[in-house]
This record gives C-alpha cells, structure tokens and sequence, in this order.
C-alpha cells in the first residue's frame, strides 16, 4: 500500500517541479540559449585545459595548469590570484555583485589522479579524444572540430575530463552564459581551486587558517563527485569522514613448523579473527564497539523524506556485484549515515599455491571507520582501542620487542592515521532550503538531496574550521571512470551541469 | 614435591641403563672400534657421495645417485637393484642373515632439497667443506685429507649432509663394523632408499602396493629428521597426518569503495573472521568442530610415561620463539598427540602502505589439518566442512559465479587437499618394547621417546598398507639447517648415529 502511495506523491512532486519550472525558469533560458549555440567553443577550452598534464606532485605542471587558470577567470572578469603553499598554488578569485546580500565560494580542484598510460585505450590520458559512445559499448574515436553540435551521448576522454576540470570550465560557462543574457548572479561569487586534493588535500587546512577572511562566505558549494545516476539535479549535504587503524597480533617470534609446534605455539591468524568477530554482530551489522553510534546526530524529517525521496537502486547494485543480503537493514542511503567498520585487508602467512605449513609469526587487520557528523575521528578510533583492550589484549603503537612479547599472551600493536571528520550541513537551515528551491526552480527538475555522501572529502575544513555552510553540487556522469584509465564525460552532462552551476548562482 | 621425586627417579633410571650398557654392550664395543679406527675412509665415503646433486625433478642426476647407491651396497654383500616408478628410482637391497628370527626394513631416501647455492656460504652446496664449528658460531671452512681424527663438534656442510645421505652411510658403516667385529645381525636386514621423498613421496603408496611382498617385514625403521636436542638416541612411533582446505568468503563481485558502500555491502573478510572464530575455543584452544576429537585413539600409560621422561623444553621454547603462553595447557609433546586446525594464512584486500578504502571481493583463509591414529583425513575436512554449512554457509569447491553469488548470503568455496593419514606404532607391542630395549641396552643410554612426531611423513604406507610396525630412529644433530642454506651434520652425531643403527640391528 504504502509503494503506490510514495510512487503517486513523486508524480504529483515532478509535475508540480515542471510547473514551476515553466513559470520561473526564464534565466535558464538565456544560459541554455547561449551553450548550445557555443558548444564548440566550450569544448575548446575544456580540452585545452585537459591538454595541460595535472598529477599533483610534478610543481612546475601544475604551476601551468595555475597560470591557465589565471587567464581564463581574467577573461570572465573575475580578479584572480595564487594562494601559495607548500605544494601546488590554490587558485582564488573573486566577482563582487553590487546589490548582492550573499557571497557563495565555489570550490573545485584542477589536479587529477596519477596515470598509468599503457591502460588508456587510444590515446595518452592527456591528449583529449571524443568517442561517439562510452568506450564500454563500443563507442569510437571522431573528430572534434568538423562538428558544431555535440550529441549529448558523445564523450569526452582525457584524465580530469570528469573529475574535476569540467565543472570548473561549467562555473566559467555559466558565467558567460548569465552576462550574454544579461542576467546578474544573486551573490557575490568567490572561487578556491586546489592543486592538491587528489593527494588528500595536505595543505587545505593550513590555507583555510591563514586565508579564514579572504574566504569568507555564506555558503561553499563544492563541484566533485558523480551526479546521480538517473541524471537528476544532485546535492549532498556532507560526506562521510574517515580515521584507519592498522590492527598487528602477535605470535611466536617468527613462522614455526605447524606439525612441530600446532596446538602449542598460539596462532596470531585465529588470535585475529576472534577479535574482529568481537567488532561487529554478524546478525545485524552493528558494531559492537562501545560507544560507537553514542555522538551520531539523527536526520530531520525532512533529511529523511530527501531519503526516502531519492531514486533507490539497491536492488540494482544487489544485482551488478551480485550481493545476496546487504550487511544491515534500511536502504544503502540511509547506512551511509551511520558510522562504519570496515576490514580492508586481512594478512596473515600464506595461502593457496604459497602456502606453508606453519604457524605464522603475526597477522593483521586493517580497518577504516567511516565517520559521521560530529563523530570525532581521536574519540572514535579511541573507542576501538579502548574496545581491544577490554578483550584483555596488552596495545602498543611501535612495534614490540620479543621481551614484550614473551610479556603479554595477548598483545596487538595498532597504527592509526590521523584521519578528519565527516561534515554535514543540515538541510533544514535557510540557505539550505534557498539552495535547493533555486537549483529545482530553475533547473525544472528535482534534485537528490542526500544529506551524507558514503565517501571522504576534507570539507569539514569549511564547516567546521571557516564554519560555513557547504553543499557538495556534482554534475558529471556517474559511470565517468573517476580515479581509473579511460575517465571521461558524458557531454549532455557537461551542458546540463553549466545550467545546474548557474541555478546555484541565482539563489534568492 | 612431585619434581624432585621425578628428578629422583630420573637419576636411578640412567644409573640402571649405564650399569645394563656395561653389562651388554660388548658388541657396540666392535662398532666403536671401528668407526674409531675409519673415520676418514667414512667420511671420504660420505663425501664422495654428496658431491653428486640430488634435487629430486633431476631425473638423470637421480640415477647417478641411485648407481653410487648400487655399489655402496654391493661393497657390503647386498643383493642390491633399483625399483623403476615414473620418477627417480628406488633402491632396494636385501641382506639374509641365516639364523634371523625377524626381518627389519630400512628406509631412508637419497634426495635432498632444492638449492639456492647463492645462499650457501663459501661453497657449492654439492662441494662438500668441513667447518671446526658451526656457521653461526663463527665456524671456519678447515681442509678434510690432513685429519686422521675428526673432532666430534667439527661440522661437514653440503645439501643432504644430514637429510638424509648420512643415515644411509651410517647403516651401511654400521654392517662393516659388525662385520669387522665379527658380530652378527640378529634379523634380515632390508633397504628401502627412496629418491623423492622431498617431493613428497608421490610414487611411495604405488610401490608398497606393488612390491609389498618384497618389502614384507616386521618391523620399519625410517631414519629421518634430527635427534633429540639432547643427544639421546631418539625414537619416534608415529607422525601426524595432514590434511588441508582453502576456505574462500565472498563479498561484492569486485571491491568497491568503503565509503560509499560501507555499512551496506557484505564484508567477507569480517564474514571469515567470524566463521573462524567459531572454530576454536578462545581460552582453551580446543576444536570446536564437532567430532573433532572422536576417533583419537588414547596413548597407553607406557606411552605417557614415555612422554614425562622425554626432555622437556617448553619453556625455553618460549623464551626462543617469544611466547608468553601457549595456546593449550599439558605441554607440546603431549599436544602433539591431538589433531589440530591450524590457520597457516589470511588474504583479503589490502593492508599497510597498500591498503586501499575498500570491502574486498573475498577473504581467504588457508588451514592444515594435522591428524593423528585413527583420523581419517577426508572424515576430518568433512567435520571441518559441515562445521561450515551449520554458521549458515553454502559450500562448494569450485569458484561460484555471478549467479550462485546472488544466490547465496553465506557463501564459502572450500578446496581440500588429499593430504594422508597419521601413523602411530603402538610403543606397547613386543617389537617396539625389544627395540627400545636394543637401543638402550647396546647403547647405555636411555632414549627419548616420542608416541609422535609434530610433523607429517606419510610411514602411514608402511602401517597401514604394508601392516608392518614402523619406528623412526633420526640421529643427526638438530641444529642441522635441515630444508634449507648451509645444511650440516656434527660429526660426533653421525659416530654416535653409527652406534644406534647398529644397535637396532641387534634386536633380540
């Protein structure tokens, strides 16, 4: 009963988006007006830019890629500069809006993942090419410039055409596309792009600290990540954060004879694995850690019905990794809301052709705990420890000598990273709501709100350090081959995203 | 109170056998005299021998050997010839002794390891070298033909010195002393030399299937592996069987992102971690497999008894391996005597510097099995597998695909070994208690005696096919790198060992 019901109640929600749409959208038609009669142009300056190689640690390239940067926000009228650090220069500018009452930061990266080119079918991943279907289906290489108007099933393929040099180029567009129509942005727009985040971000935190009033804004919108699936409008509110623990038990000082020494010599793999068992109900998924879900904020109402809201394709994922029974209860959407527990990797002797007969000296357990708001990354892998020991284990950080050994039956060495925490801006503040009636108002559509994404990204540094409301507004599409060989761009993605960027520049 | 009584009883015990050698070890008195007055001429023999390359995959090179092993035996009057099988062939010798009430079978084998000589120090490992003490001593290569005498702690280092080229030497120099001495064996004596032991005897079950009368005899004495650290002369009745099984857990199709699907998609190496845990006691370390433990066949009071008088070294062992505790209570070489389930490796994803955020595709776990009398291996990987199939698993032995996958919530690809039984010669028989009291007798010495050795040799053949009793009588020293680099046999372990076969040749 209750299928339906939902099923009717998006209807009415989707025709009711479409009239508002057709009441409101008129700003949006200038800036569709203006893409589609400059498609060649755009993607001039999108492969021109992916031309310039971008992996973090080569300086002087991404200095290149800076100095591009430079240009093209000069030509939009936007006053630009570099922010140094100690590794690739941020790239700020500002446009200030006369009668603006907001000031949005626009946050995107110019750096892309290393590349291995021997996996790059075609073509070396900095040399763009443009495929008339995804490579998986066949699609081929055809020419760029013979062509005025791009199919929106063609791709593009370069590393960062996805992640993240296209949604830098779709702000710079729509940009263009507001002053060709005469339409002024609502707020002031500030810009950050970064030339390290591929490489977690080392120098965000620093940056934001010393720059705190340069950067100031009302609210950050961050462009990274895939757009749902369906091709909806997309926001999420937060992202998860994450701390890792390297768990190591110990055995006899080195590898010993199973037949000689089995039964006798404790066994560090069984050590190990009664351990973890501890961690978590294998019923349920909970983890048994004491004080694990104690800081976790719940959702409003209205971050639950986005949820429930938003397209569900469980089912679908079950299928393609071919998944019997989730881990837990409650819908994938609503779990990435929770904290996790998750064993990475297991090592311990040696299995299959390798295999020896022996009782090995020491396994371990790597472990990452995903984070959620206000889950503080020391507390919580803290909370793990604290949860070691009280199965009676002795834990050490470095590694133990044999007089330590002989010492404790029960000892585990436990590396942990620093880690960050989560960020979550509630959907129920003003600016939230302003957000997400703007990008549905002029878009026609409406959007997925998730309030957490399931993935890490350091954004806590704007909450929670410039403590400024930040949204995360992704465009491109989600089978774009993010962080592997062959990453592309769906090109009907690239002309929605410049409109989905420009909605956002005219919230209210 | 106990210990000193025991220490009491101990000191009595050494006395009677010291005032029986006296009284019956006439005999020995020839071989010592032999050995005494030959050292040379046995170890040119020795050498000699070990100069010829011995890795077992060498067909042609094992032929060599098994030709040298020909004339050695014809040297002594055995009616010796090879026994082709499809790898290197086995030699077998008979030597009839008029008045013999019994008939013993000797077994040792002619191959040795394979070699990285790149590790070997100094030398070839088929360049037989004499060090004044033993490498990691300090031990310094010193010129063979100028010594008349060989100091018993001198060390002669090649592949194969002591596993098991010099058994054989020793039994053939223990018939020349005999025959110097004018002393008589008490049995028909047979030889069984075997060439790929090493390789895990894969043609052994086939030819005491189909030579068993050839080989028919009452009593097996396999000379293999190192003595008793002590010195004593060491007799073993029996070694563990093995028996092993790969046990896979399956996740999503392909590891997927921790952050995104964490929480929701299905971890295998917490999946494993958890069924492995239900496998063994935590406290005790007892098997918690259902009938794990039935078809242990109890050791007899003698056996017991056999095993409080052995040496007991646990706890340097502990302090050697760095072992605070033991996984079970009663001591290792009364453990040894239960089958065990031992976790010889783990896989799954990543960990370390390689660790990725991921919940990988599958966990692996590697486990041995090892067995003793009367645990069959296949009923014990059954138990092991049912075990299984009731935490809620599937189970199957072939890779599951996509389908199968889906299907299943539990999932587990089991891949067993053949592996092969334990063997375990009752110590309460007339033929093990005479032997026993050859050895002690002939050599004054009270000798270890183990119920079972840890490890795995399939003499099972022997018991089982051939029904014959089998008892193992090691000599060499066991620091001797047996298995790997820098192999050496102590010289006063290869006379001392001379003087134990030929008393096993004097059973009445």
């Amino acid at each position: 009963m209750r299928l339906p019901l939902l099923l009717c109640w998006i209807g009415a929600f989707v025709l009711l988006s479409n009239d508002r749409a057709s009441a409101q959208s008129q700003p949006l038609g200038a800036v569709r007006s203006y893409w589609s009669t400059h498609e060649s142009e755009i993607v001039d300056e999108l492969v021109e830019f992916l031309k310039l190689p971008n992996v973090a640690a080569d300086i002087p390239a991404m200095r290149r890629n800076a100095e591009a940067l430079l240009e093209m926000m000069a030509a939009r009228g936007i006053a630009a500069r570099l922010l140094e650090t100690d590794g690739p220069p941020y790239v700020f500018g500002e446009l200030q809006v006369p009668a603006a009452a907001r000031t949005i930061l626009f946050y995107a990266h110019y750096d892309g993942q290393p590349v291995d080119a021997s996996r790059w079918v075609g073509h070396d991943p900095f040399t763009p090419v443009l495929r008339d279907a995804p490579l998986e289906a066949g699609g081929r290489i055809i020419d760029f410039p013979t062509h005025e108007k791009y199919d929106p099933d063609w791709r593009l393929y370069a590393r960062s055409a996805a992640d993240d040099k296209s949604p830098i180029v779709a702000m710079l567009v729509a940009l263009d596309a507001l002053q060709a129509g005469s339409v002024e942005p609502t707020a002031n727009l500030k810009f950050l792009f970064e030339g390290d985040e591929e490489a977690g971000s080392p120098n965000l935190g620093a940056l934001v600290r010393e720059h705190a009033e340069l950067l100031s804004a009302d609210l950050v919108i961050g462009a990274d990540g895939p757009r749902d699936p369906s091709g909806q409008p997309t926001l999420y509110f937060g992202a998860r954060g994450i701390v890792s623990a390297e768990i190591t038990v110990y055995g006899p000082l080195r590898p010993l004879h199973s037949g000689h020494y089995g039964n006798w010599a404790p066994n560090p793999a069984m050590r190990l694995a009664q351990l973890l068992a501890t961690m978590k109900d294998p019923e349920t998924g909970r983890v048994r850690v004491d004080g694990f879900y104690d800081d976790v904020v719940p959702l409003s109402d209205f971050e639950l019905q986005a949820i429930a809201e938003a397209p569900n394709d469980d089912v679908e994922q079950m299928q393609t990794f071919a998944i019997a029974a989730p881990e837990s209860e409650g819908g994938r959407l609503l779990l990435l809301n929770q904290p996790s527990l998750n064993v990475r990797g297991l090592r311990s002797g040696w299995v299959g052709s390798e295999a020896r007969t022996i009782v090995p000296d020491l396994a371990i357990a790597d472990i990452d705990l995903r984070l959620v708001k206000d889950v503080d990354p020391g507390r919580q892998v803290g909370r793990l420890i604290a949860h070691i020991e009280k199965q009676g284990y002795h834990v050490l950080t470095d590694e133990p000598d044999a007089e330590t050994r002989r010492r404790y039956a029960r000892l585990a060495r436990v590396v942990t990273s620093d880690g960050y925490p989560a960020f979550r801006t509630s959907m129920d503040l003003p600016v939230s709501r302003t957000l997400i009636e703007a990008v549905e108002t002029h878009t026609g559509q409406s959007a997925v709100k998730l309030p957490t994404l399931g993935g890490s990204v350091p954004l806590y540094l704007f909450t929670d350090v410039l403590r400024v409301p930040t949204v995360g507004i992704p465009i491109v599409n989600h089978d774009n081959n993010q962080h592997s060989p062959n990453e592309n761009l769906r090109m009907g993605h690239l002309w929605s995203g410049i409109e989905i960027l420009a909605s956002a520049m005219l919230i209210r």
